[in-house]
Formats: C-alpha cells, structure tokens, sequence
C-alpha cells in the first residue's frame, strides 16, 4: 500500500452492533496498516472499545447520536436523521475523507444514502448491489440486489460490466463469465427486458455465455449473475430461507433415533465442511457498486468475523482502484 | 364416481417414454376403475403393453404418428405436427371424449396447444401452470410457472383464486393462505405490477395473508404462492437446481473418509426420509388451470409412479368439478 487507506465503519448497525462491530475492527487492525473510524454513539462505541488495546492513532470514534433502524423507511431517515451513523459515515466517504464506507444497517436506507449522499460515477445509470452466492464449487456474483426492481436492458448490461470488473479485481477471476437469468437458455427466451439486454450483452466485448436458468446457478456455470433487483432478491433470499430449512429439516431427522444420533456424531465433521462452504462471512459483505467511493452492505447478521472479511475486502477494492476501473469502462 | 372417468396420456412425452408411461398407466387401471386412453405410435405402445395383462375393455390406444420432442419449437410444434401425441390427446380434450390430458413432453408445446386447442374458461385472462412445491412442513402451489412471463395484476389476482380453489378442492386445505412473492412484507414493496395486484388482492374474499419474502417460501407461510411466470420459473427451477447441488455436496463430503462412510450407512434411513420429504411423485404433475377441460403437465422425468400419481391428481379433479368451480368464482 502506498497511503494508508482509511475506511468508515458503521458501528451501530446490525443485529449484533455495536459489539461485533468493534471486534472485527480491532482484529483488522491488528492485521493491516488501516486507519479506521467507527461511527457512532460514543460513549456506547467507547465502552466497547475498553475491552481491547489497540493503537489510538490508527482507530477513532467519530461522534453520531442518531441509529438508523431497521423500521426506518429509507429515504425518510437518511434525510431526517443527519445525525446517525449511516448518514455521517456516508457524508466522510462522499468528501474523500475516507476510502470505503461499511455498514450492516438498514440496506434499503444505505442504498437510497449512497446513492444521494456519494453519487453515481458518471455514465453509470443505476448503482447495483452486488453480495456473493454460493454455489457448488464457489461463489458467484449476483447483480442486482439492490433497489432497481424495473430495469432497463441498460442497466442490466451496465451491471455487468461492474461485476466482471469486480471479480476479476477483487476474485481473481480472469475473464469471468457471464450469465443473464433467466427462463431458458434460448436468445428469445424470457421478457422483453431480457431480450434487449441479451443482445446488449452479446454486442460487449465482455465474457457472455448467454441465458443462465435458475437450476443452473447452483452449479457455478456462470461467475456473474446478472438480473434486476426484483429477481436478484428472490434469488438471494430464496437461498437463504431455502438452505436453512434443509439444515432444519436435516437437524429433525438426525435427531430422531439413538442410532442416527451417533451416526450424525460421526458426521460431524462433515457438516462442518459443509457449512464451511456456504459461509459467506469469509467473503465481506456485498459492494455497492457503481458509486463515486466504496460503500459494503455486510449482512445485518453480521459477526466480528464478517466486518473482518469486509475491511479486507475494502483494502482490495481500494488498492485495485475499482471506481475508477468501472469509470473507465463502462459504457453508457 | 357415477359415470367412468376417462383420461388420456400421451403415450410419447418425457424422458422415460414410453416405458414408464405404460407402466404408470396398467397400474393406475389395477386401483380405480377408470378408462385410459394411451396416445401414442400404435406399434411402440403396443409392444409395451404386451409386457402386462389388463381388461382392454378400459384401456385403448389411440394411435398418433408423430412425436413432439423438446426440441421442438412450442407453437410451431403445435401448428404443424398435427398427427403428434400431443396434437391428438388435447383434441381429445376440447371435443370432451376425455375428461382430462396428461403429458410429460414439451412444457412449451404443451402450454401452447392448451390454450390454442383446448382454450381458455370465459372471464379467464390467462391459463396458468402451477406445480407443488416442498416446504419445510408440506407443499405449495406455485403460481404460475407457464407462459406469462409479463404478467399484468389482474392476472396474478386471478391465479389466486384459481390456486386457492385447486388446493381447497384438491388437497383439502381449507381456505388457504394465499401469499405475493415480493420483496418485502410492506404493502408499498416492489414493482408497479405487484403493488397493483396487491390491492386487488387485499379487496378480494380469498384468504390473502399479503406479501411474501422468497426467505419465508420453504417454511410454508403461504399454501399458494402467487407471481409471474418469470419469477416462478425462477423458484421453480432454483429449487431443483440448489436442493440437487446441495444433495451433491453432502454425497461428497459423506463419502470422504472411512469414518465419515460409516456415519452415512447409519443414516440411510433418516437421507431416505429427507429424500420422500421432496418427492414430488407423490403429488402427481402441475394442472394447467383456466382451461376448459384438465390439462397436466407431468415432469419430463417422471417414472410409473409420478404418472400414476397424475392419474390419481386427474380423477379428484374431475370429480370434485374444478372447471366449473372456477368458471363459477372468477372475478374478470
């Protein structure tokens, strides 16, 4: 790192705010030349950080007395509370005081925040958030999940653009693939959205392999996802709801004989692995990209170790220029 | 049942054509005292039949000399390969010989000759496909996964009620739940399409319990879930493809070391429960509904049992009279 990059953390926002919060920024720091400045209120942030020893120098508390809630509507509280942690951590990145901006609060609020309070990039039509799914192998890219739940072909070819940029930099994927979902494979398949944007897409110099069905995604043929928001979140949250139930399903039946508990006792290991491999807090969390500065959506589940992974996550992205890789590139 | 029951299955569609076709039919004749009409090339379908002894008095074959395969391209398929299985067993259907068509070939084609050949109930805007599909606790109704993929309100309002009459009648679930796929729970939340049919669903006498997050899908929250056949085809397909890619995974890691084989073996009978939990054979195909006569569509790779279970699925229709129940309580 030439200077020493400096980023915001929303220490108020999340499920397990601001406890993990401060645990994951003081174990960065303990790995990385970083400066961080955790927002919030300070005497809560304070109290936490008493826990710890660290280097004064290289981690402050910057004051916000308002939190942004989960209950909040969006555009409503970034424009009423001036004073929360989101909206002053989003004013530092807006005025390049710092590199990034991380938060696991209210996303439909950080959204709306980073899209008034940070700006677009020029050209760049609608910003995309952009989290990782996992799938048999690894972890795809899924664009978008954000707030644009009736694209324009546009902005589907632009979110591809962002997300080849972001996991060939930040993933190491070179030339990484990418799939438009949806119904059938097929170029006329699908809506009137899908059928322009396929053929957006198929004119770009980028990587398409063309129309991805769902049934497919899981098995990673594609590193980039790109779809609307309205199909971005029902993949995402699909995921979510439908993993869980499986476990629970899976935790019932193994549970239900002496035979098949020692038999899951012996498997224990192996479901270890298995969790491991959908852990999405080795990732960071999901960039909001498209922006004039880096803004992470971390998970409002967050732990100390995922706003580990997404303070690394943000180095990368800094050090790999992102915004300007997108600026230069994209095409209106 | 007061008069025989007459159903005609296309002896040619699916994976497993004809052999598992034949083979779910003779056993279905071995249960209900039914007439079964096999469409299909006379001399293949007789060669099959000749493996099994069966009163001919109920099951005949109408002979068909062409196929529609997958590959075929839907509407065209139906135009042109009129002497088709499928072409002759929907005709069947409009001319009222039978009282319901089963079919596992071409999704596409068959949607298609539905609508054109079959045609639609009066005041239904559009017919719609809607397969079952598993839960934590049971099975919903997906609604729709068929041709829509530009669904207007008043479609999605009225696929709620044909939803809700099919699992009331058909699965004896009294005034079921009927759930928005959004992307919120808020009322507000989503797209100008569902925002509509929100409301109209709000001012309906169905039992609407509002939106639903993808995430709350698999727990059962809903027994018929509504969206466009854009999004359902999503659901529909991701859930195949992740529950098999999951399924995949365990395999591996279960079959790592010797320890963890072991364990496995142990819990073969709590995977085989886990495995019948998901068996959509069970629960036979997915109604084609708005039509003016029953029309399944049984999976491309079902076996002798899904078809029989389709059978079974065409007989409770029948008898419980859904088409008129839905010409009787759809709103325009």
């Amino acid at each position: 790192m030439n200077k020493k990059i400096i980023i915001a953390v929303d220490g108020m926002g999340g499920d397990y705010a601001p406890t993990e919060i401060v645990k994951g920024c003081v174990q960065a720091l303990q790995d990385f030349p970083l400066k961080l400045l955790i927002v919030g209120h300070p005497e809560v942030l304070k109290k936490e950080l008493s826990k710890y020893t660290f280097n004064e120098e290289q981690l402050k508390v910057i004051p916000a007395y308002e939190t942004i809630t989960n209950e909040d509507s969006p555009v409503a509280a970034i424009r009423s509370k001036k004073d929360s942690s989101m909206v002053i951590g989003l004013r530092l990145l807006k005025e390049k005081k710092v590199d990034a901006f991380i938060s696991a609060g209210n996303t439909g609020a950080l959204l709306a925040g980073g899209t008034f309070l940070v700006g677009r990039i020029p050209k760049v039509q609608r910003p995309a958030l952009a989290p990782l799914i996992p799938h048999k192998n690894g972890f795809s890219l899924l664009i978008d999940c954000g707030a644009n739940v009736d694209a324009k072909p546009s902005y589907l070819a632009q979110f591809a653009y962002m997300g080849s940029i972001y996991m060939e930099n930040i993933l190491n994927i070179p030339n990484p693939k990418i799939g438009l979902v949806n119904i059938g494979v097929e170029k006329e398949k699908g809506n009137e959205v899908t059928k322009a944007a396929y053929q957006l897409l198929e004119d770009s110099p980028l990587n398409f392999i063309g129309n991805v069905e769902a049934r497919d995604i899981s098995y990673g043929v594609a590193d980039v996802i790109v779809c609307d928001a309205f199909i971005g979140n029902i993949i995402l949250k699909y995921t979510e709801g439908f993993g869980q139930s499986l476990f629970d399903i899976l935790k019932e039946e193994l549970l239900k004989t002496p035979l098949s508990k020692i038999g899951a006792f012996m498997l224990k290991s192996s479901f270890k692995n298995i969790k491991k491999r959908f852990d999405y807090t080795e990732y960071g969390g999901a960039p909001l990209l498209g922006l004039q500065g880096l803004v992470v959506k971390a998970h409002g589940s967050s732990n100390h170790k995922a706003i580990y992974s997404a303070i690394k996550q943000c180095i990368r992205f800094t050090e790999q220029d992102i915004v300007s890789k997108i600026q230069n590139s994209i095409i209106e």
